[in-house]
């Protein structure tokens, strides 16, 4: 496997352990190293009383994306802290990308920006994720040994 | 009605309308002026591979604990920015306690931090939301006008 | 020593290393443990094309509150990531206070904040410090022996 | 006057009144549209108790080239906000380079990065700031006539 197959083989076997990635109707659109892009369509019930996306349904697109990425390595990490800044609401049935991006990944600690667009590439939200490695494999132990 | 009872009255406006809180099991606790305690279960569709609460269930709880805070004063207002940092894990059946208070509250911009805290009074995550004012009422006409 | 006395002679060892704070005029008028108060004049030579004091004064002062705070127990510690939130101008003559007190304090990482705010009480600015421990002492060997 | 000419004049003029930047030994290496590129030396009187470089003083560099790129277009702005993440220490005589980069500028508000490299293009740091636009100009009216 080369790195960015390895990417691939991370986030699906974290995809199909993650129920709330699942069931947000998050896609998995393209993985590489240290980088993802996932999907989501905005549904009727991600609405607040304002009839827009709850921001909580925005970070939890932007926190999988970057969970992906900072994991892509098959070095099992977990978010220490996020930031998010919200610069447009989303509606429903408008469908956000979430492209996350490596700004630095050391032995233990990174730090990945996730930008968030609708379907019209318009900046909804931005978001800042710091990852801390957990010293264990993402992929169960067989499906290393393949690689 | 007086300041606290204001407060409860956008709170139970607010919680009438947000889907979102509802469906993840939220409760309001307490509201008072800039301040709210609101309380959420850990149930087995939060969690994620790591079988403790996804992040982004933690920011939706510390979210609408911000959220109430900074609309206790009849004033509709909407998130600019938010951060969190997760101290510790939550797990299954864990009792999620979110408190919000102001930090500061001018015309028209505020900053809140949350503390959320587990049934053991452990602290699992600090949060901080910069809010922005929209110039409307949280209250219906006819509310108020009994105010 | 009890541990605001200690907080004092982790103060005053680190005050008397840290050419910036003493070059920038500050003072520290209170250490407790894991709080710290720090008092500086604005003078013109940080001010910036507006007429107001640079942010960077403002943070730096922040900052050094921060930073007495999280070593106030005598283990060294240095910043890992900093947020600052500017709500009014300070300006020349402005006599800034700084105010830090703990969040969170771990094994090894903590969580500060910090009050900035003028002569009239007046919030200038809200800053927030995480904290991480080097594993070695504040003080020197010999001071520590007495304690 | 094309887009990169009005960012370096506008660059020039805050230059000189900024003498906070001045002080410090700033230089303003490279200036375009929504961009700059700002350098200084460490030197002995920016060092801390541990003899590397001060935190605010790594800030106060971040914090100028963030200045330069968010009033490139003429648009007076002020930070409202920044936040820093501290990766790796600077010591005496590291040359740090501070690129900042725009990644949303909408009418009023704006959010730039701004990465902070040493002389061997080491991460140093890396800093966001929002930034408020005040609605007057950056240059004179005499200058702004000339374009």
């Amino acid at each position: 496997m080369d790195a960015d197959q390895l990417a691939q083989a991370c986030a699906q076997q974290m995809f199909s352990h993650d129920n709330v990635s699942r069931a947000m109707g998050m896609n998995v659109e393209h993985m590489a190293c240290r980088q993802s892009e996932v999907t989501m369509r905005v549904t009727a019930e991600m609405l607040n009383g304002h009839q827009t996306c709850h921001g909580g349904k925005i970070f939890c697109l932007a926190d999988s994306a970057f969970a992906f990425a900072c994991n892509s390595e098959n070095e099992s990490a977990v978010a220490s802290a996020c930031s998010i800044d919200f610069l447009r609401p989303a509606r429903e049935n408008d469908l956000l990308t979430a492209r996350a991006f490596v700004m630095h990944q050391g032995r233990r600690t990174g730090i990945y920006n996730v930008s968030i667009t609708n379907q019209n590439q318009e900046l909804v939200a931005i978001f800042k994720g710091n990852s801390a490695r957990l010293n264990q494999a993402v992929l169960p132990q067989d499906q290393r040994s393949d690689s």
